[in-house]
C-alpha cells in the first residue's frame, strides 16, 4: 500500500504544518505498571488533539489545488472530523463535515471552532459516512477518508520517524488500532527502519476488527460492537490496510473499556496527561498483562488522542 | 536567600527523582494568542502534577536521615501537599499533610493515593497550617514550608537550568507566583546564567501578594482576597523571598479569574494540555496583553501545574 519513501515524503510535506511532539520517560511513578523502560509519545498534544492531524494534513498538502475548491468532505464523529476541519481552515475551503445525531457536543463545539460546516445525519457513523460520499458526489467536492487511503496512512507513519529519531533504541511498540491506518503507516517505517523492533497493536474486546481478520486469513466484519470507545469502533477495515497491517504486525491484544479508563486514570494521576481511551490502551494493554514485557524492555506507548476520560 | 550554586546543587541532588519536563512551542494554532514564538514548558507533567515537586524533593535529599524519622508535616490543600506526600513516600516515613475541611474530595483522594496522613483542620489555609506546626513540634517531626525555605526556593530554580537547555536563546520567562518561591528560585538562575532575560510574574487580581509588596516596598498582607484559584491565594509572603523576587523580576502582571479559565480552556482546545488556573495564568497574561510582547519574541509561558479547569 506505501513504502518508507511515501512516510519520508510525508514528513518532508508536514514539517511545519503540524507538531512534533514530545516523548517522555515514565519515571517517578507512584505505581509502576511494568517492569519495563515506559516511553509515552504524547501525540495528545497533536493540533486538533490526535494523531489524525498527521494523515488528514498529508492528504491535504498531496491534493491538487483544484481539487480542493469545492471543498472538503468527511464523515467522522471523532478525531478525523476535526482533522479534517482543520485541513479546511489551512486550505481556506469549506469543511463539511458528517456527524450521526449522537454525537457529544463538545465534539460539536470543537468541528465549529475549526470552522467545519457540520452535518448532523443519523444515529450512527455509517449513515453519516453514506450522506458524506453522496453530498461530495453531488457537489464535486472530494472526500477524504479515516484510514483507507495511501496518503492518510504515510502521514500516520510520521509518527514512528519522530519516535525513531527521539528513542533510537526503542524495542517495542504499543499502537491503539481503529480502522488500521495509524499501526499500518507506523509499521511501514518501523519494519524499514528497525525491522527487529516489536509491534503490537491493542484494540478493545468489544471490537477486535483486525484481530479477528488475522484469525480469519481475510477481512471480516464485526457484527456486534460492544465497546463504548468511539475512537476504536470501526466495524470493518479496507482489504489494503489489511495486507500492510498483516506485513507489518508482530500480536494483536485486546483490552476492555474498564481497563483503558482504569490506564486513563492511571496517566491523570501519575503523570498529568489527559488522554481519551483510546489513546490510553497502550498503557492498558501493559496494566493487564494483555503484553508482555521483559525487566529493561524499552516500551513506547502511543497516546494517540487528548480526552477527558481519565479526570475524576 | 539564594545563589546559582543552590539551584545548581538542588539539580544535581534531584537527578533522578523528580522527571524532566517537556518544551514545546505553541505552533499550529488556530487561534494564536500572541504575536510572540510562544513556548510552553509543560510543568503540568512533573510528578505530584506541579513544580511543588522540585522544591519538596530537594527540601527532604537535603534533610539528614535523623531528622526525617519522626515524619514529615506540611500544610496544604493543594500541590504542595501532594508533593509532600510523594518526599514520604519516598523517605518511607509518615508525611502528615494538614488541610482545610474545605479541600476538594479530589485533591483529598490525591493525598491518600500517595500514603499521607491527611488532617481536616479548620475552613482555611491559616488554621491548618496553625495546626501543623503544632502537631511537628509536639511529635518532634520536621515541617515543610511551602516557599520560605532556600532549599525549596533552589529546587524550584531548576525549572529555569532546563529550560535554558531546551531553549536557549529565550527572550521572556512568564511566571506564575504564590508566595514567590518560585519565581525567586528561577529568577536567580536566570539572572546568573542569561542576565538579559526579561522575568515577569503574573498574579491574581484577587490577590496581588507580591505586587502590592513591591508597590509598597516592603511585605504587606493582602486583607482581602477574592481570587477563587487555591494555588495562587497566599495572603502574605516572606520577608527573604520578597527581597529576592525584588532583586530578581522586571514586572509582576495582574490577570483575572475570568482570564485563566479562558487561558485554561485555549490550552486544552489547541494543545491537549490540562492545566489548572495557575497553570494557565501565564497564557492568560499573553491573552489579555497584560504582558506586552514583541513579534517573534521568544516567550517561555511556564504551565507550572496540571488541572481539569480548561476542559469543558
Amino acid at each position: 500500500m506505501i513504502t518508507l519513501a511515501d512516510v519520508e515524503a510525508a514528513r518532508a510535506r508536514l514539517d511545519g504544518n503540524i507538531r512534533r511532539t514530545p516523548l517522555i520517560a515514565a519515571d517517578n511513578l507512584s505505581a509502576p505498571i511494568s517492569t519495563a523502560d515506559l516511553y509515552l509519545k504524547l501525540e495528545c498534544l497533536q493540533a486538533t488533539g490526535s494523531f489524525k492531524a498527521r494523515g488528514a494534513t498529508n492528504r491535504l498538502l498531496a491534493t491538487p489545488r483544484e481539487q480542493l475548491e469545492k471543498g472538503i468532505v468527511a464523515a467522522s464523529g471523532g478525531n478525523h472530523g476535526v482533522a479534517v476541519a482543520r485541513t479546511g481552515a489551512l486550505a481556506g475551503v469549506p469543511a463539511h463535515i458528517f456527524v450521526p445525531e449522537t454525537i457529544a457536543p463538545s465534539k460539536l463545539a470543537k468541528l465549529r471552532q475549526w470552522g467545519a460546516h457540520v452535518e448532523l445525519v443519523g444515529q450512527v457513523f455509517d449513515e453519516a459516512d453514506r450522506a458524506a460520499r453522496a453530498y461530495a458526489a453531488s457537489i464535486g467536492a472530494i472526500y477524504f477518508h479515516p484510514f483507507a487511503d495511501p496518503l492518510v496512512v504515510a502521514g500516520q507513519g510520521t509518527l514512528a520517524l519522530e519516535v525513531l529519531d527521539q528513542l533510537p533504541d526503542v524495542d517495542t511498540f504499543l499502537i491503539a488500532i481503529g480502522g488500521g491506518g495509524l499501526i499500518g503507516g507506523m509499521g511501514t517505517a518501523i519494519r524499514a527502519l528497525k525491522p527487529g523492533a516489536r509491534i503490537v497493536g491493542i484494540e478493545p474486546v468489544g471490537c477486535p476488527t483486525l484481530k479477528a481478520s488475522l484469525d480469519a486469513g481475510h477481512v471480516v466484519t464485526v457484527e456486534t460492537i460492544t465497546t463504548r470507545v468511539p475512537t476504536m469502533t470501526c466495524a470493518r477495515t479496507d482489504d489494503a490496510v489489511f495486507e500492510l497491517v498483516r506485513s507489518v504486525v508482530d500480536d494483536i491484544v485486546l483490552v476492555d473499556d474498564a481497563a483503558m479508563v482504569d490506564a486513563a486514570r492511571w496517566l491523570w494521576f501519575e503523570l498529568g496527561i489527559a488522554a481519551d481511551l483510546s489513546g490510553a490502551a497502550a498503557a492498558a494493554a501493559l496494566m493487564t498483562g494483555a503484553v508482555t514485557v521483559r525487566q529493561g524492555e524499552k516500551v513506547c506507548a502511543l497516546v494517540c488522542g487528548a480526552g477527558p476520560d481519565g479526570i475524576v
